[in-house]
């Protein structure tokens, strides 16, 4: 069940954003589409919107709850989210708190190397050049945030894995490391936004030790484990416990 | 006509490392293996071997007069010089004036780009890895260098181009981008190491309009554009008019 909604503004890779009303407030609908290595790989998995969205909700609440500001306002049904909206920064800021992925076919780290304090990496969002990493002086060369503002990504970044690492911890999930994207709304203020969802983050069970059975996130997708919307079910229900009921906006 | 040296030390993709008598010095021969793509293509061009030793001993010298340090000695034939045995430093330093290659693949930045100040970009030099860009922060979690052993190499990379990029307008060569190494001798004193040659440099040549004629460095070899010696002959031919007698230390 869809809610009202105006014109479709934007269609990504996961999610479609909708105008509604209030020319300041969009509605995110989360898409079934999975993608992975720059959406070279495709699938359709049922389901895969309502677990991300469900997750996404319960984790801005929990933040919210914490302080940190995001452009979540509420659920409006089982896929849809209502949110600020925000000029989003081009830039996919990644906290890693242990070592994996292309951390490690980039530099000689050891796979499951824990990293303390956790490492900041920024990329330029952009599929066409595949989202390549930036250092700071390219960062600063493209013109795309000044040195404030810089700072203040890498600060709230910091403040959100310090909150989401031990509540995963609690849930006997590893934050192994996770992607952010931030923006901008009317007034200027730099808020969360996005999704956080086992799209965007790695997730490994603590409960398991085999390095296969542990992946609860996109990686079962990408690596083609099997068992991709049981993982993503296993992240909500253990979120679900920690956050029961996110709140209904409609 | 080899000088007399030592055993063999190290072989690499464009140079052989030699043992000297005197346990501080050793000497590098130059090879006329040519190298591209982390060495996926390869070619052996004939004179190269002398075309980069005489061009990057007239420049070591240059750089000398101006108070920067280097490894050089002295040439010892013409595709021999006899340097200060350093520990190389595992980053390759890369400080681009003109934007071309991987940065306008990895970036929005078009082609050609005058880039003021230069932009400064450190890769772990590491041909399994193929050589990835570094960020700060990964120069740090890696251990390579510390703050102030870093500064010091982005200062001493800074006044290197600032000697360069002036000499080779006078030539009217465009210094479009180079890679440094650096390493610390046995005193600890960080030293300008290694070459610097059209392997190494990219030059546009003034003279010339043509986006492919201009060219006078390895990318002539790396998009097969032929006439990849007679560049290097003429960019040693104008650093030579420059640098004309070059020390010999045997
Ligand atoms: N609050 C918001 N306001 C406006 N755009 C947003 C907001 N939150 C996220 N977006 C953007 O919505 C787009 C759709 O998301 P997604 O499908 O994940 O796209 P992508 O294919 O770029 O990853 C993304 O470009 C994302 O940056
Ligand atoms: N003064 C020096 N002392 C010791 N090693 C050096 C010195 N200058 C350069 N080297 C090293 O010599 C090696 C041979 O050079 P080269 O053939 O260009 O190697 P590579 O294949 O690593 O590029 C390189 O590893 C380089 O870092
Ligand atoms: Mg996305
Ligand atoms: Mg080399």
């Amino acid at each position: 069940m869809s809610p009202d909604h105006g014109e479709l503004l934007y269609e990504g890779k996961a999610k479609r954003i909708y105008a509604t009303d209030h020319p300041d407030q969009v509605l995110v609908e989360y898409k079934n589409d999975a993608t992975a290595f720059n959406a070279q790989k495709k699938a359709q998995l049922a389901d895969k919107g309502r677990l991300n969205c469900q997750i996404s909700a319960r984790l801005f609440e929990l933040l919210e709850g914490q302080g940190v500001p995001s452009h979540y306002l509420g659920l409006a049904g089982d896929t849809w989210m209502l949110v600020q909206r925000v000029e989003v920064i081009p830039l996919e800021v990644v906290l890693r708190n242990i070592a994996t992925g292309s951390l490690c076919r980039q530099t000689p780290i050891a796979e499951g190397t824990p990293i303390n304090p956790a490492l900041l990496d920024l990329y330029y969002k952009d599929d066409d050049l595949g989202d390549p990493l930036l250092t700071e002086a390219r960062v600063r060369l493209l013109g795309l945030v000044d040195d404030a503002r810089q700072s203040a990504i890498e600060q709230l970044a910091r403040r959100i894995n310090g909150v989401l690492q031990p509540f995963f911890d609690g849930l006997e999930l590893q934050l192994v490391d996770f992607k952010l994207e931030l923006g901008l709304n009317k007034a200027g203020e730099l808020l969360l936004a996005d999704e956080i969802s086992p799209d965007t983050c790695r997730f490994w069970d603590q409960r398991s030790s085999d390095t296969n059975d542990r992946i609860l996130d996109k990686d079962r997708f990408r690596k083609d484990l099997g068992g991709v919307m049981e993982a993503y079910g296993e992240v909500l229900k253990r979120v679900h416990t920690a956050c029961p009921n996110p709140r209904n906006c409609l």
